[in-house]
């Protein structure tokens, strides 16, 4: 595909067409030919297709009519249900079923949020790192995405307050607050509930709103659960986004927003794609309340031995100077190499030794994060974690060397 | 879901959000609650239940873990595959698998084409009457959509001409010309061989480009096939979208778009919801080559009877002065009554008497429409055919005599 040449019709193009990148296919075939750390791509061995295949035949027999027909408007009703009640039973968050919008993935959820709130040009805060997909989703809106910092207790509440501050010295009130609390993609970290309780405060006082992004809230390995945003706020200021990519299977794409009413009425109407997957919902539907909670114990134990692998690999292969987070759940850690690397320009030469990781400056809505990395420990297989590591602390000692800044030359 | 209270939000609502309707909650099984001549649902009694199984059970035992997994950011290529040899061998439609971008329906392929092209206030061109969803769309997107009458050859191509003049002499080209030329959603009729070309050298000559929703492509009952626009334009110049929410059915959620490879690059980078329905799409995949040829076949047979009975219908119960189209295709008759009429006032009546189609008012960019109805054949099952078009027939015969216009006032 040539898209490097111009385009012809370049004229025409929207505002926001004419500045984006070139189109970066992502492929899990193709990173399935490397040692990846690359993408939060779920585990391929534990996918459950037997399960699946017998959930789909079940809920074709019964009521296929209706799986292979367009849907209700808000995402298929049973699965809504479904949801609601796991909601409020593992994480006490109380909604109505109208609450709840079903989309393909929390990604397009978070998308048709943006689409309701913000105008070219608008001010919103997110954490700093974040989520590779908002900060493409926060440019293509036009937003003038402002980044809060992320520590080891999570988001950072008193640059939180300062900067709401400043703005509204200013002027300025921004659309929302985008925070990943628990397991944050790509810090690890998880925001503890002391500040979660902060966030809804700040968001009220200064009359925002909260997009609390829970993708990865099944899965937890060590450590306390901690209630999400959304059931700790009374004045139900919080969007909460979540998804089946991470259990169920992404190929799915089933996700959902659990929001105020006026919130979910606007994003519906903005949804113009129809009834969410007709024919995977009926599926999932089918598929939850037999197998959700004993294929998410499955994970867990699989996901906590690939962290405490990579951990392990980490203190072994990695250099002095090199600091990462202990993720207590979620798919990521977070590495902060010596300042004088570069993460981006690191990237080609692991692709050459068949390792593949996230440069950092990704997750930054303001383009820092050179010398920092994601490594997912989801979808690479237990025995490919320690030679995938090695490899990198390879190359990073070698850079190190050569920037006069490695082992032999201090 | 209390949608109609204010939202204590408003004040953070993005300018597309702020004028939107209360959300129509569509749901086909609340429609087959009735005799439903409402909506382009498929028919519920062929839907291809016991396929769909066994193309699952194959495509999940054969490669299950990608099935499951997230997809390339273009949709699944082997269905893409499928669908640029079925488009070549069936429309004459050439295009590289690169150039076709898997969504979700061709609803949602026409929302990221509009994203990539119109900002707040641009000028588009639409067949006036038109599909009620893409009237939406222009809406959401804040196009000043203007609308080109369509007669019983299609698309008025001199009314476009004179548009394009008009708009040109203002120094406003136009972003684009959605035109829906086989059986045409409302209208039924088909845009004649001439016209197409006429409307490619217009869009050539005036600098824009076209839109082509071919969604119902495979269902000719009767008449000559005619080359879609796409396959006639040599200049690239033409956007082709369709579906299989037609044929193999909609809860599937797999539409396409056919573009130019800079196009295609905008939209997916806009597209924030992942690969589009993977699961799906690997079933589709599998079910294409075994099935759909034949399901189409089936299908054609199915709904050319329905229009048939129909057409027979409307004849018997219709007053004089009513006039209908006749579709070669397709899902809809478009209905013209005697000008007194006011059918969004007259559905409610119907409705209560068990019978639903859609007002024409809704399928009009400039509210237009008031004396006109789709009726759709494909959804309601044959033997609710007569009885519904009678109901119908004594409301309008109702109606008229009130109005003193009716057969006993004349």
């Amino acid at each position: 595909m040539s898209v490097t040449s111009p385009s012809p019709f370049e004229t025409l193009f929207s505002r926001k067409a004419q500045d984006l990148p070139g189109l970066r296919v992502g492929d899990p075939r193709k990173s399935a030919e490397l040692i990846s750390f690359f993408a939060g791509f779920p585990d391929r061995d534990s996918l459950p297709k037997e399960s699946v295949i017998s959930a789909t035949k079940t809920a074709l027999e019964r009521e296929g009519e209706w799986a292979l027909q367009y849907g209700h408007g808000l995402g298929d009703r049973k699965l809504a249900g479904l949801l609601r009640d796991k909601l409020d039973r593992d994480f006490g968050i109380r909604a109505d079923v109208d609450q709840i919008l079903i989309t393909a993935g929390a990604s397009q959820a978070i998308g048709l949020a943006i689409d309701t709130l913000v105008d070219w040009g608008d001010v919103i805060l997110t954490e700093a790192p974040t989520w590779m997909g908002a900060v493409r989703m926060f440019s293509n809106a036009g937003a003038r995405a402002i980044g809060i910092p992320v520590d080891k207790h999570g988001t950072n509440v008193e640059a939180l307050e300062s900067t709401l501050a400043d703005l509204k010295s200013q002027g300025i009130t921004p659309k929302f607050i985008y925070v990943i609390p628990n397991f944050q993609n790509p810090s690890g970290v998880s925001t503890t509930l002391e500040r979660r309780m902060r966030i809804i405060e700040l968001a009220h006082e200064y009359g925002t709103l909260i997009f609390e992004d829970d993708a990865y809230a099944d899965l937890r390995y060590s450590g306390e659960k901690i209630p999400p945003i959304h059931a700790l706020d009374k004045h139900g200021a919080t969007l909460y986004f979540s998804t089946l990519s991470k259990t169920l299977g992404a190929g799915m794409r089933l996700g959902w927003v659990v929001a105020h009413p006026s919130l979910i009425a606007k994003m519906a109407v903005l949804k113009v794609d129809g009834s969410t997957n007709v024919f995977g919902a009926h599926v999932a539907a089918e598929w939850i309340p037999e197998h959700l909670d004993n294929h998410i114990q499955q994970l867990v134990g699989i996901y906590r031995t690939r962290r405490d692998l990579m951990l392990d690999a980490l203190e072994k292969h990695f250099p002095e100077g090199a600091t990462w987070t202990t993720p207590e759940g979620g798919f990521f850690i977070w590495v902060t190499l010596p300042e004088v690397l570069d993460t981006t320009a690191m990237a080609p030469q692991a692709r050459e030794r068949g390792v593949e990781y996230l440069p950092g400056k990704t997750c930054f809505v303001d383009g820092s994060g050179d010398n920092m990395l994601r490594l997912s420990y989801s979808f690479a297989r237990d025995e490919e974690i320690e030679p995938g590591i090695r490899i990198l602390g390879e190359i990073i000692h070698g850079e190190l060397a050569e920037s006069g800044r490695g082992p032999n030359n201090t």
